[in-house]
Formats: C-alpha cells, sequence, structure tokens
C-alpha cells in the first residue's frame, strides 16, 4: 500500500547524539518505504549514513509531514512555524510521554510503519491570533496569548470585551487567553481548568487579579476577546507561546481570535489524551 | 401582529403578594393581546381578578411558553419539570437579575410585549442525564449531578471514565459533574471555572480530593462520563440539581451524558451572559 | 544509662501477621533495656512469644510512653485518648513515612535504642476542643473541627466570630476550623495552606462557600472561634476528626479553643518535617 | 493629662486640597495640646496657616509619633523609612478603610484627641529583611518579598531551605515570602491564606508552579528561609514591597528572616482587623 505521505521531514531543534540515532532510525524506516525524506539543518550528521536530504527551509515547507523529535517545547517551534501552513506534525518524545509528542523511542519502527500505512489519528487543534490595533502587528500562538505588565506585583489596568459585550474592568498582573492547547501548560500553573483538546474553547485566566471575585471563564472558540488597555501606567507586554513578545502601550487594543489554520497532529491508534494526562500531571493511574 | 406564543402559563413555585402582583400585572399584557392565559395552582388568588384560568400539571405541559415568576432556583425546578419537555421558559426575577431569571420586575410590560411581538432571543441549555446499571433508575439535572459520600470527610473511590476511556482513579468527597448552566451554580463555590452557555462542554470537577494533583477539567458536551464506585466503604449518593437523591452502592456504574431534549430560555433582545456575571458575581462595572 | 521510659506500651489499632512481628520487635529490644511492656489487647498473640503483658485501658494509662504501630490515622485515635492525657506518643509507620508516625520499620531497633537512651525530640501538638451552649457537650480534635449541612449542597448559615469579634455571615456547605496538625490533613483537600507544626495559629476554612470572596485564614492559636447557627435549615453536623459527630440545631453556638493538654510525639533525632511533606504530598526531593 | 507624644509629625506622600485640609486639621487638634507639630516637605502649605513647621528628613526622625495622611500604601513607605527606626505610625485613611490606615477624615478630632491622650492600641508588625550572599546587599520588606523571573512564563529554578533544613526544588514563575501584613496584599492576590497580625508566622507561596503538587505554607515568624537560585537561566529580581529591586544571579543565595525591629502601628481603641477585611475585601457584614 502507497503511504499517504510521499514526502516526509525529519527536524529537531536541538541537537545530539541520541536524536541522531532516533533520527537515523526514522529515516530507515521511512526510506525502507521509498518515502523521500528531508532533514532541517541540525540533523546534518544525519544524512551523511543515509539517503535523506538536508533542506532549507523553503524545501521544509513542501513536506507532506513533519517528524519532530523532541518534546511538546519543540513541537510548539515547528507547529508555529510549519503547522500554521497545514504541514501535519508528529511528534516523537525525548523523553517522558508529553501532551504533544507521543511516540516513544521505544515504539518508532511499529508506530511509524502503522501511520505511514494508514492507520493514524489526525487530531486539530486551533491557534490563537493576536492583533493589536495600534501598531498592526499580528502574531500567533498554540498554547497561550499573555498580557503582563513585565513587573513583580505590578498591576496592568484592562477593560475586557468578548464578542464586543463588556466583560469587566479589572486591575491584574495579566491575563492569560488559552486555547484548549495551552490548558496543559501555562494556564494551569494559574489554576486555570483543563481543556479535552476537542472542547471548542477558550480560556481567559487572569494572572494574580486584584479583586477575589474573579473566576477563570470559557468562551466558544469562535469569540472574539479583546483588552483595552487602561489606567496610568502604560508598560505592559504580550506574550505569544513564551516565544515572541510585543510591547503595549496605554490605550491599546489588542483583539485575539483563533486562527482559520489549524494545526494537525498525527498520532498513532489507540492515542488517548487521558494517558498524557496521567503521566504528566500525577494522575493516578492505579486501574484494578 | 400574532403573537408567537398562543397559550401562556404563568408559574411561581411560592406564594406572596408581590409574586401575586406581577402575575396579575402579566396577566393584563397577555390577555390585551388576546393570549389564553394559565395560572399554577400556587397563583389561585390571581385566578380571582381577571380572565386567567388555574390549571393542572398536564393542561400546564400544553402551553407554548411558560413566564416563571421567582428566582434561578425557581426556574430550575420548572425547567426540570416542563421545559425539559419542549416548552421554552421566560423567568421574571423577583429579586436582582439572575443567571437564568432576567427580566426586572420593573420592565414587565415593556418586556412581556417585546417577547410577544416576536423580539426576542432564544437561549438553549442542555441537560444532563445520569443512569445507574444496577436500578435502571434515570433522572435529570440541568445543572450538576454530584457524587458524594454524604459525610463530612469521608471519601469515595471511584474511577472515571470518558467515552470508555479510562481517565484516573481517585479518593475524594464527591464529584460534581456540571452543564455550562451549572457553572456559576455549586461548581463555581467549588472551584470550577465559568463556561459560558453557548460553550459545548461539561466539567467534571473533583470535590476535596485526596490528592493535589487534580485540577477540574472540561470534556466536550457529547462525551459520555461513566464513574464505577469501588473501594470498600460503599455508602455514598446521587445528587441532581440538588433536588433529588438516589442512593448508591459499591459497584454501582453511573453513566452521565447530556440528553438529546433541551431547554429553551427566552431572554428580551440585548440580554447578557456577562451582565449576570457582574450582577451576581460582583465583577467589575466600572467601565470608563 | 537508665532510659527515660520505665513503662513503654506497644499498641496497634488494627491486626496482622506484619503488625505482630514489630510488636515482637520492639518488645525485644524494650525488654532488653529492662523496660516494662504493656500492649494492647489488639496484640494479645504478641505476649505469647515474650515477656510483654495485655493489659487493660486503665493499665495501659500508666505508662510512659505508647508506641503506636501503623499510620496516621492509628495515632489519631491513639492521641485522643491516651496522648491527650500527656502520655507521648511514638509512631511506627507500617506502609510509606507519616506526618505523625516517622518510624520506618526497617529502623526500629536502632531508632528505638537512641530513643530509650535519651536521644529523642519532643514535638508538641495543640488539641482543639469544641463546646456547644445548648446541649453542654465538648469533645476534642487533633487535626480539625467541621461543621458541616450532612448533605450535599445544603448550604449552612452561620456567624462567625473570633475572641468576640465578629468576623463575617456566611452561607457555605460547611466550615473547617483546623490546627497546624491537620493542616496537612483534611483541610489540604480543600485548599487550606501547609502549617509547620511550631507555627502557633488556628486556620478557618470555608467548605464550598457562596461567596467567592472568602479566603481560608488563620488566627493565633490562643483565639476563641464561635460560631452560632442561623438560618431556617436547621441540620447541620460537628465532625470531631472525622472519628465523632454531633447534631447541631438552629441557634446553637459552638465555641471551639485550643486545650491546655497537648500530645507529645516522641520523634527519633533527624525528624523533618518538610521530609514528611515531600514524601507524603510528592514535593520534589530533587536535591543536587 | 499630658500627651504620650510630645513631637508629632504629619507626613503625606502625595499632593492635594484634601489632604492639606486634613493636616491643617491634625495641626489644630495637636497644637491646641501644646503637642510641637512637624510637617514633611509635601504638606508645605499647611505651613502656613499655622504653627506647624516643615522639617527635613533627619528632623522628622526625632518625632514620637508620625500621622500618615493617606491609604495603606502610604504608610508602607513610611513604614519602611521611619517605623523601621522604631517611630510609632498613625494611619489616617484618605479613601476607604485600610488595613493599615484605619482613621477615617470624619472622625480626626475625636479619634487624634483620644489617641494623645493615651487611648489607643499598639499593634506591633515585623519587618522581612533580605540579604544576598554575593552581594552582602540587604533590604527590608513589610508585606513580601517577592523571587521573580521577571518576564512572563519564565520559569526560575530554585532549592528552598528552612532552618537549613531542605525544603524542596522547584521551577515557578517565582516565589512569594510574606509577613502577616504581607498577607492582604500581594500574597492574597495568588491564593495566599490571610494571617492575622497577631499570628506570628512567616508564608511561602510559589507563583505559577510547574508542579501541581505545592501549596502555600507557613512557618514560624523566627525561621531562615533561604533560596538558592539553580538553572540555567540566570535573570532574576529580588523585589521588596514592590518598591525597591535587586538583581539576582545564577548561584546567589537570598536569606529571608523577620528584623529585631518592629513597626508599631497606633489605633484607635475599638480597632478590629476583620473590620478591615469585610470592608476591603467584601466579606459580608450583614450581621443580624
Amino acid at each position: 500500500m502507497k503511504s499517504k505521505f510521499n514526502t516526509v521531514a525529519i527536524c529537531a531543534s536541538s541537537k545530539g547524539k541520541k536524536i541522531n540515532q532516533i533520527a537515523n532510525q526514522c529515516c530507515e524506516v521511512l526510506l525502507n518505504q521509498n518515502i523521500k525524506v528531508y532533514l532541517n539543518e541540525g540533523l546534518s550528521e544525519v544524512a551523511t549514513v543515509n539517503k535523506a536530504k538536508v533542506v532549507n527551509d523553503s524545501t521544509l515547507k513542501k513536506s507532506d509531514l513533519i517528524i519532530v523529535i523532541g518534546g511538546d517545547g519543540s513541537i510548539l517551534g515547528f507547529a508555529r512555524q510549519y503547522g500554521y501552513l497545514g504541514i501535519p506534525l508528529l511528534g516523537i518524545n525525548l523523553g517522558n510521554l508529553g501532551f504533544l509528542a507521543d511516540i516513544a523511542p521505544d515504539n518508532i519502527t511499529t508506530s511509524l510503519t502503522d501511520i505511514m500505512s494508514g492507520k493514524f489519528i489526525r487530531d486539530k487543534r486551533f491557534f490563537l491570533e493576536a492583533s493589536i490595533n495600534s501598531s498592526k502587528k499580528t502574531d500567533i500562538a498554540l498554547n497561550e496569548i499573555v498580557i503582563h505588565s513585565g513587573a513583580v506585583a505590578q498591576l496592568i489596568e484592562y477593560e475586557l470585551f468578548v464578542d464586543e459585550k463588556f466583560v469587566y474592568r479589572q486591575r491584574a498582573d495579566g491575563l492569560i487567553v488559552n486555547s484548549p492547547t495551552g490548558s496543559t501548560a501555562y494556564s494551569l500553573s494559574g489554576g486555570g481548568p483543563i481543556i479535552h483538546p476537542e472542547v471548542k474553547a477558550i480560556t481567559v485566566l487572569p494572572m494574580f487579579p486584584h479583586s477575589l471575585s474573579t473566576s477563570p471563564f470559557l468562551v466558544k472558540d469562535q469569540s472574539l476577546i479583546q483588552i483595552k488597555m487602561i489606567g496610568k501606567k502604560n508598560k505592559a507586554t504580550l506574550s505569544l507561546d513564551s516565544h515572541h513578545s510585543i510591547s503595549l502601550k496605554k490605550g491599546d487594543m489588542i483583539s485575539i481570535k483563533k486562527t482559520s489554520s489549524n494545526l494537525t497532529l498525527i498520532h498513532p491508534k489507540g492515542h488517548n489524551f487521558f494517558s498524557a494526562c496521567r503521566n504528566k500531571l500525577g494522575w493516578s493511574s492505579n486501574l484494578i
């Protein structure tokens, strides 16, 4: 049977012997099935031992699938860069099972062979997009967008609107707006709820709010969330997946909504969100 | 213009002069528009001063709309009894603006006239349904289903499954499974997130869990949530909207899912979930 | 050197081969040092193999030290019964290191020998005492006193006073008043802070409060905490260490204060509260 | 009767007509009792209308009492500067009743006259002192000391020790160490418990910890709390009462303990911590 994926890229965001070894193993499995294999620049050593080819960014974008060797953090980066363009990602976790990277190094041959023959699950995740009225800047996040004073115990003051309806005016250290994907990342440390990836919702979570009466709340994924920066102090920062920051000033209106483009994660059959919760969050797996 | 509602019932779950006066006012508005008006038995005094008719339960079920005079608690009862059958409900709050009852007594004439002429918003809410394998018992809740030991600091032990996938095994005082409608009720006291009514999700919230590592989590509204009662102590109770209780025993498997029938709430145009949050939860309305 | 303890009782609240074996080992160590050894009735089998004597409750009360074989729950019971009278307790944990029982079965000989020769730490814990004005009933708790409606999502309503000063009027499922010892027990599941045993404070923690604006709070250990039961519903229960319950009625005033008598726990030198936290609560012990 | 305070300074940290008017009123009451009155530089206009004298910092330090006109924030500043030297502070709140400033402008004459005649309560609060091993820098805080990465969602990594015992190794956005005075300030926004000023304890509260298993915890006020900065990222900041910051680097060991010097706050008789809680935190005052 012909694979669903004619051209597969193997990528890693860091370097190391173990990563090279896993990349090699992936190459073998893929090449055995006559799949064309690309490598990102970090994996140049791997190209010396097999027929895979190191390619640049614009060639990488022509892949049908990108295999990321690393943890959830690595996937996050490749998701923003390539996943956003519509290229599916498959994660091989280096350490423990992650929320995004769920193929263990031990299972590479079996898992990859199955996936190449069409036995896989597509898991769609949406991105959030923030745009700022004053600067015309727009950027995306897979996990969360955070607006923050950038300093300890320095309050920002803002008015929050959802679908052009006023929600509240608040003083807080900051505000987190996160997708279900981000619900197991930074939001969780701040007391936010865990959201199953299939729930179509966006979480709004104040950070160290000045008022005791505010809880995290969820709105539907198609909502437009707007934050108007008010107050005398005008220093604030917008952070996207903790990767990228934009400075904000007084009067800025930040608009956050889900993007039309989705990330597609490829999982082996049997993939289970709750397994990752048990593994990563210490939920009890003591099933009799 | 002909009203959308030919027969309207006015109901209250408690008695009093103010309730009678509001019911009278509703009667006048409706009768002026040649709408047939029913009253539930609690409002028999109202029938003496106008052409509205006190009817029994089976006749009430033939109404096109039920106006409930009372607070969110009153609506909850009528929702379980009549709303579940498909009859829309409209709430006139006696005290403060509620999450479900949102017409203020001051606005009755205007609001009712508008609504009867077709100017209204339909707000669909789903019910949750619990069934227990051993007893074949099934019952519904609009807000939440709670499984609890029924005693202070007495743990129950259970295994949780979502869509037939194992989630965790846990010891806790109890477990709350709630709809978005219930997110501003009991769940909120237990630290659960607020869910906008349009979000299609169900919240699972452990009560006083023995482990620190469990957070509230949300799954999509079509999920099947199953709780298997294990552990040596077998005393536990299932409670539906704090109205109705069912005893559980060791080995019971409780299945919870949303019902196919929805509640339809009728709101005046301009209805806004966040207004109710500001009013009921003390969110700051200080908008400049 | 002469032991500090002339007569030592060995006690267990449950039965089993492992418990008997540990009790035997304790007997040997103690008898070798010419210490008189008592056993509680649960350990009668142990008396057949050595010179220790099964005694009744009133003789047990003449011990200079009670060694409890079991977990924190076992110690809790013996603390209420004997510790309250001034007899020091020493806990041998059957399973994992506990907050109260901290000698591992592997270390019995060394630890007991050291302790008998005077190498130990005294760890004083206070009890809380609840008295109810209407019934003249008084009872004690080591961990916590809970006032609760006794049913799911049934609010109780009360006024709270500290040192005869009004604190607030509140509706909640219940209220926990706990000692530092209880801070790692039930209070922790409800979001209460962990209190080091040396802190002289009492925690007040509402359970599922109707208002979002209430946090747990701490007052000094010599404060008098009073709860006046108000509201129409009069069903409520006072629970002490989840061991003992007293029914409350409307208008009851419950007074809670620390007792003049303390529990003395005996620990091996090197005992450390934070080790128990790491072990029991999953705090990271990854010290480089 | 002779006042307890021979020389009283009146201070404000901001300027305005209302402040001047209150300062004037204070001057009159004090001068009528033949008390020597100093003014800080911000109140120079007040000196033109009565016999009070604007003095510099070193003369201010010779006052027997400092009256601060402002909110809790103003008191905080004067507490760090003068209260730390042993000069008692009395706060006249400009807006609402505060936790530290509790004389309402309406009651100035009565309250001041009473206080000058000896009818007052002394309320001792301790300061926290942070010292850093590498830099030999030391500074104080009345509310809290915060160690923070200084950026959104950037973890710091540290080992925590209490009284030279290892507590845990943790990754978090930061860590708050606060006094009971600080428990109603920043710590409260982060979910910390409220501590009555008479409780002799220090709170340790992680901010957005990476692990779900960490709760806030309290140790006795005489404990030495030490934080060792580890991890690859070395950027972190130590903040004192959000007034003053010190940069930290990898390997720094921060030692925090209470100072030997206390702040003395002067309150009118009848002062009540819980009144301030009700007023500032929205606790229900609905006492029948």
